[in-house]
């Protein structure tokens, strides 16, 4: 099976360090990309963009809401025009920083807050994936399996790649478990690693109960920050490829 | 003679209005679109963006130092990556807008304490000309006549597109009178004018002291904030083309 | 009958003037100051701050969520203790200013979003007008008649002026008509002229069909930005002081 | 001998951590804040007045540049109109803080940029130090032993403690060897410590050639980012302990 690890990258700014980019570049496929406006500044993409490149990573956009303070975290209801204009500032700047480095941007997945509100509300998905194929139709959309903005995606046109989590589980209705209930949050590496394997061999998300949401997915995503996020990404890397698996940038897998 | 007017617009920001965006458009040929950093925020270049394309006015990018507060007029000294990374992100934010409008940009003319720098400082200039070429080499670059920005636009390769400013004097170097000289500052909008026609009758710069410095220039920058700016801008047009030249946007000028 | 006008000020950032705080210092005795989150920067500030010495009018913090580019209009849910924390961080620099000029500050009103969710809802209400009793007990809270936030500010132990809107029409419960609604707003300044003389005569608010809701008031606030608002605010000072009131700052008035 | 130890705080920013505030609290005597504009956020701030209360080490407004990007270590310059307002703005807003959790602010150290120009240009240096002592005249003022900014301070009346770095070297006319000098920083703990034991019991800095310029000093600076910062503190501590040196908070130690 093709198969993608994703995960977030760029993430610092100005003097502030997050997450373990270049522990990850080694790991993972593909990586999504702050774009100045929730983290990130134009130094940090510029040098996240040629890290990636140099590491053969597939990069993306990741474009959140204008809340440096809230690191695009919090909720912000806005007029679909300005999601829009949000859209095609940060896609753009971060396009011009991959052009400039001979790395293209291949696809865009939106975070935080942005990316929670439109997988729950399609109206507003749809107003991402819209701004997202006007701007370039050849960008790949990477949404949550069994979102509203997964389905968004496809209804703008966008080649859409699914992705699961590797830390988290699953509710009965195929979102994701509150953090606010037990098991929510895998903390484990191997753990992490078990569930994976488990939504890979079973074909679909793995709930809290063990139930099977039958689904394609296309892309697991992984953290760079927080105790074991690097180990469980190398884990989940290590056992998909064992298993046979191939791991593959978004922009190589068939969608 | 093929000329150009050319004005700095779309620098509000949120709730805060600046300049006269709707009364400069039926006089412009060509705006300079601020682009998030030093003014404007991705809803005002939407605006700025849909507006310029409705009335015709050709659009570029106006990166400025990353200073919202001093608006862009305080020098900063950058390390080139990050003056690349600047220029890159910018231009690449409104080269998106642009695109998904159905308006590409035509230009880049660097704002500000940027703009101020690198018309002295060629090795600057030549970082700021060269990340517009990496980027897109069909841009063209508006820089004042006489400036080490110019010869560095040239040296990049990038077509130059050369201005003179409708109501600034100039030195016998050919550098802009100081703002502190008496004089420096045409505030009349008959004097901008007249100005501006001797210059274009001559054939170059003139100076405080009535001195020609012959130069080819293509654009006459004027402003659209201040008392009088539109005024200026509104008698410079009808001027110039009651002189029988014909005024063209950027990318329809021979250069 | 004694009476206070009050009027927003300092929301001016940067290069970008907002509102005419000139012309409004002749003509109101208390100003609410930006802070420097969601409007305002520490010049614009000190320069606020000078001025309303000069003129003899009292000053406040008005503090808003930290949204420059929302100007502090978006509704943002935050922790109890960031509340506090923003309430201190703006008071206490305006309070600064303030005492550095000679001039302390004698109220607080909170801005935008933040003084609007505080008026429907207690228990915010509860941390904001805690958070300026336990900064400092002599502050005056500024709030609106009938609102969950004159409630916190008596029950924290405040004085607290209650004020009235002389633009804005009242609902039968007290709370502002939605500006949806026709007639929410008066957009004449005779029109809110009378408004005012009217709520002074009925000693209450006065509701769009004209019912009155009887209740103390102390404060009438005007606008410094829109068509006519600085015409409404002179047209309600005139009224009042041919009427017999007395007009003074908001520490002089009896709470 | 009295002397203190003081560190930079409070510098993370939203979801950015920096530095190790928590290990810092148990060896130092005294914490410069940072105010929001270079680093620090409300919350920030807030947490970092009330765990440095908690921990008995006294607290100081470490106001810099409105520059977050650039840390505050982009040299603006300013009129002096607004390096005061950058002065009571900060020191305020964290004095608020102080105030409200019952730790009052007691000293001020500018950040950055600010500091060193100003221990380089007496003419800023003594706008500092009379916006410190417009505010509130008790505030000490802790600048770099033989800097201007020290000077200043003395001449506006404040009381100075002067400070010395524990791992810097310096050079003949008293000032920090330029970072490009070899030996510039001393990056071993085992360094620094002696390099501190050695100032203390010569009198006065000792630079590079292991001359000893003779001057009081009160206090150490010590840091909490890079490796083996904490390491370095802690054997300071210890090295001055064990010598007998008594080691309190700036408001303590007689100046």
């Amino acid at each position: 099976m093709q198969l993608n690890l994703n995960a977030d990258m760029g993430e610092s700014f100005g003097p502030w360090v997050m997450g373990s980019d270049e522990a990850l570049l080694g790991i993972i496929d593909s990586a999504n990309l702050a774009c100045g406006l929730h983290a990130g500044d134009p130094m940090v993409m510029r040098r996240a963009v040629g890290a990636a490149r140099d590491a053969g990573v597939s990069i993306g956009a990741h474009p959140g809401f204008a809340d440096l303070n809230g690191f695009g975290r919090r909720p912000m209801h806005l007029p679909e025009e300005e999601l829009e204009a949000l859209v095609h500032y940060q896609v753009g700047a971060l396009a011009a920083m991959g052009q400039a480095a001979g790395w293209p941007i291949r696809h865009v997945k939106p975070h935080g807050a942005m990316n929670n509100m439109a997988c729950a509300d399609r109206a507003m998905a749809d107003v991402l994936a819209r701004a997202v194929a006007r701007l370039d139709p050849s960008l790949i959309l990477l949404a949550p399996a069994e979102s509203a903005l997964a389905q968004a995606g496809a209804a703008a046109g966008l080649r859409v790649a699914l992705e699961v989590f590797a830390d988290r589980s699953y509710e009965s209705d195929g979102q994701l478990s509150p953090r606010s209930q037990p098991g929510a949050v895998l903390h484990s590496p191997e753990a992490a690693r078990d569930h994976v394997l488990s939504m890979v061999e079973a074909g679909g998300l793995v709930t809290r109960e063990g139930e099977v949401i039958a689904t394609p997915f296309h892309s697991i995503c992984v953290h760079g920050d927080g105790p074991g996020a690097v180990e469980t990404a190398r884990l989940v890397r290590q056992a998909l490829l064992a298993a046979g698996h191939e791991l593959l940038p978004l922009d190589r897998i068939g969608l």
